[in-house]
């Protein structure tokens, strides 16, 4: 019988409870944000002792579903006010589920300020140890050590030098296959959570657990080979496919001749340096250099996608994993900045002290805007990245992230919602994707509703790009993601070919149901999918937020966006649209 | 006829339009708040070019009524995002008035960053002229350089270098009687707003000007002479009296004695170095050291109260004016500091570099608590509002207030309501000025309704401070004040007279009638502040606030505070039945 890990930082205690019935048939995000709302005061400040940080694998993560190994960590969060789960890849959501964890409820805060611990999980149980030795560090030289004292065998959920100093940015970092500390649940600043806990570390060794029991079989596995099938087929997520060649930047390109890849803080919508950072040439680099590169690195087992990369220095020894779409755009393009070679180190900066790349990307370009360096200056945009490590005050404003920069330095042109960054997606040129970031549970973020299938890639039928009646589109995606992807455990990715074959579709509704023993239909699951978005949208509610918080930020209303001068013209009514119809 | 002088920054255009009918009957407050709503998007970017800066004197203000010389300024909040009125003393409210100007509103925004203009008014017309030889320069050098070049008569509001830098907590600034750059319009940050509108300073040179018109001589006369009799025979504001004689600092020791005077950063209730820096202490070391002192110093022409005051330096030579109680608690016992000298010398720094001493105090305060000095460190509180002067990173987060830095530092005891730092007068200890933080139309401000009187000093009848049940008081003041004080032209102190003195308070609305033509009782303003509320209270609506922001902090629910441990215990029905009875 898997159980509930209840960890109390005030007391230092951790202890096991039985699953309440409530949350049996629900993961990941339905199960992070389900704990939020029961046990979290909507109101409480995000970094004081009310709030909570909740750890949950997907239904079906540790499982062999294909390409399901996410985790959820969810709460309040210091960077938007509102509920937040961000999920990640790598090695931790596996084992959690493997340990017979539904999911990890950390709650309290230590007495003495600055005191770290970590929560080691194993078969045998659950115990805090000292984290003093850990503190302070960058976490490619932590995590080595952790795998040093605890074995190779361990997941980890660990914080950087920005969460233990509380920035909103801080996200919480998981280690790769290969041990890196290179997968994020990046978004909302879930790491300051854990720093404000006081908790360096989970660290997860599976060896001899339980693993995940699968309640009906067959039904698990027609809906496994229905996924893998699915997945196979499509043009996007196929072996030899797009992001398997050209990883996620295979959208640097694309987006750009959409005139929709947000450039110089927002003020262009198209790079001229947009193909020195394209996945074309994230690929030829790879090839040129050598390395692993773009060769079918995962970012946790069981993907059968594949768009990792690790990218190499020139020499062809590794400078970083991964160049992903977002970091790659955030560090680039909305910098002005059109090197690898830079962004890669912006990246790797990025996993050491413990940041969300998007929000990092966003503040620089901002900080930028500000006057503190020029546009396209990649040598101070990595020193400004040295800032947030080293916890000065210019650090510690740029760590807080992109709002609470353009706040410090009186920037209007402030591209987040609730306070969070705006993804590589220009919400002038892409309609759908503005009322996603306008209308997500959590503010600015693609994950919640990627409506770019659609309006840029013509999946699930196309759809104009300009066209601003979107309610209908967005609420489906919104009411779709919570659950298929974000409650299930699959990645983002999977979405491409899911929305396209129908019986991929299904066939993710049939692995839940093998792993809980339901009989739910794809209905059932859209169904379920509104009601995660419903609850969440309750907690924001009861912590002050009105439909007026559902707006892009008001320059995108009156500043036209070049290359098609066009502004974010979605009436407020359509927006209102899309949580009532 | 009075006229409103609208003065365009895109445009640099300054015209004068005829007062619509509407506004003719209002003035201070009541009239910025009317333009600002019916001109102002409410969820417009504060510094952004949608936001109008109002400059409107009171309705009797320009006359010869007593204690009336108040200017009100108005727009939307840079600090909080919600509507915002500011008033001071000083030479521009009636210099303002006797130009025949109801109001001033300044809108748009130069398309050329960095650039400043100074606005010239006088009777024959208003122009904008270059100012950049005054940017960049502390006001102590720019003040005296303003009337060398315009001439000693003239009324001045000008802005400092950190409303040049769109830093939240920077004021605007109003020459005091002597000249000095000393009475502020401080909360809210309406300098920065000036700032973002390329406006460094309004010249108002009345000579020649027509004057306030009277339209009922005998009801002016004899209202007029109500209030002075009121003001003269009141222990608090006679001749004499507590605030002639100590000043407004004559609180310090009353406050302290209640266990709520706010001591290192809201941690305590009560200050072991109070005595140190009452206003008996100011009084003694004025006599002590000689110089001006506290004998009959007042910030405006025409006030009877005269509770100003000019500190010396040891020598004798003049420090600064003034020392008012919430600069005096805010940079002393709110920073642990005992010295009136290290007080004086950052309310001279905060003067010189243009910001509110309320905010400026409450930000080092949480400066501290995030270890950026020791509390008691004058020397370190000095350093650090040179900060705040020159503009560094570290400057840029402690002029954008108590909110912003506890933000960017992860602390969570940040005592600010709607993002703007509590003044002096704790909420735990004293239950009814809680209320009124909470749900004052503009965050935490005692002006809004200074329940102190009755709840401390036991003016218009004592009331229990550990009470809870104050929705109907807090109401009360919150509407009288809305026109009694803050329309009318009249400063805060009146109200000691007029609330226990009823021919005090007749006298008020006589004076307003005498000006207005008008046959108002004291019900019909009651039920006129009760409006401006209402107003305002729709402007923040519109901008997306709800009954949640009319919250205090969440750590005074939970933190007990010394001497008397008690936490903020006013059940929320409670304070939503303020604006909801």
């Amino acid at each position: 019988m898997s159980k509930i890990l209840r960890v109390n930082m005030t007391n230092l205690t951790a202890k096991f409870e039985d699953v309440p019935e409530k949350y049996k048939l629900t993961g990941g995000r339905g199960l992070t944000s389900a704990i939020t709302c029961a046990e979290v005061p909507p109101t409480c400040h995000p970094l004081g002792p009310n709030n909570k940080v909740t750890f949950a694998s997907g239904i079906v993560t540790g499982t062999i579903a294909p390409t399901s190994g996410r985790i959820s960590i969810g709460g309040k969060s210091p960077l938007t006010g509102t509920i937040k789960e961000a999920n990640s890849g790598g090695m931790a959501g596996q084992k959690l589920a493997r340990l017979g964890i539904k999911a990890i409820i950390v709650e309290g805060q230590p007495k003495e300020k600055g005191k770290f611990w970590l929560l080691k999980v194993d078969k045998d149980g659950a115990q805090l140890l000292p984290a003093d030795e850990f503190v302070g560090k960058g976490l490619y030289e932590t995590y080595p050590r952790f795998f040093a004292k605890f074995g190779k065998n361990v997941g980890i959920m660990g914080i950087g030098v920005a969460g233990e100093k509380l920035m909103s940015m801080a996200g919480v970092c998981v280690n790769d296959p290969q041990g890196r500390p290179s997968r994020y649940a990046g978004r909302g600043g879930m790491g300051a959570v854990m720093g404000s806990k006081g908790l360096k570390a989970i660290i997860l060794d599976d060896t001899g657990g339980p693993g995940v029991p699968i309640a009906n079989k067959e039904a698990f596995e027609a809906g496994r080979k229905k996924l893998i099938a699915a997945l196979q087929e499509h043009a996007i997520t196929k072996p030899g496919g797009a992001l398997n060649t050209t990883g996620t930047a295979t959208l640097i390109n694309v987006i750009n001749e959409a005139g929709a890849l947000p450039t110089r803080n927002f003020s262009e919508g198209r790079f001229e340096g947009a193909n020195k950072i394209s996945g074309e040439t994230i690929n030829e680099t790879c090839k040129k250099r050598g390395g692993v590169g773009m060769t079918g690195h995962s970012c946790s087992p069981g993907c059968i996608i594949k768009c990792s990369n690790v990218y190499p220095k020139p020499d062809g020894t590794e400078l970083v994993s991964c160049q992903e779409y977002e970091s790659v755009w955030s560090f680039g393009a909305n910098c002005g900045i059109d090197s690898l070679d830079v962004t890669g180190e912006l990246i790797r900066l990025s996993n050491d002290y413990g940041v969300d790349t998007i929000e990092a990307g966003v503040t620089i370009g901002v900080a930028m805007e500000a006057g503190l360096a020029k546009f396209g200056d990649g040598k101070k945009a990595i020193e400004l990245m040295h800032e947030i490590g080293k916890g000065t005050p210019l650090g510690h404003i740029l760590g807080n992230g992109g709002a609470i920069t353009a706040g410090t330095f009186g920037v209007v042109r402030c591209p987040t919602v609730k306070g969070q960054g705006m993804p590589a997606y220009e919400p002038r040129a892409i309609k759908g994707i503005g009322i996603i970031y306008a209308t997500s549970t959590m503010g600015a973020d693609h994950t919640s509703g990627y409506t770019i299938a659609p309006e840029i890639l013509g999946i699930s039928g196309e759809v104009d790009k300009f066209k601003v009646e979107k309610s209908d589109l967005a609420r489906n995606f919104l009411h779709t993601t919570a659950y298929f992807l974000d409650s299930s455990g699959h990645c983002l990715f999977i979405s491409f070919a899911i929305l396209d074959i129908a019986s991929g579709l299904e066939g993710v509704v049939e692995e839940c149901n093998g792993v809980l023993g339901t009989n739910w239909t794809v209905d059932d699951v859209v169904r379920m999918g509104r009601d995660i978005v419903k609850m969440e949208r309750a907690f924001n509610e009861a912590a002050g937020f009105t439909k007026i918080d559902d707006r892009l930020p008001e320059f995108m209303k009156y500043e036209k966006l070049p290359p098609h001068n066009v502004v974010f013209d979605v009436p407020d009514k359509e927006l209102d649209k899309v949580h009532n119809p």
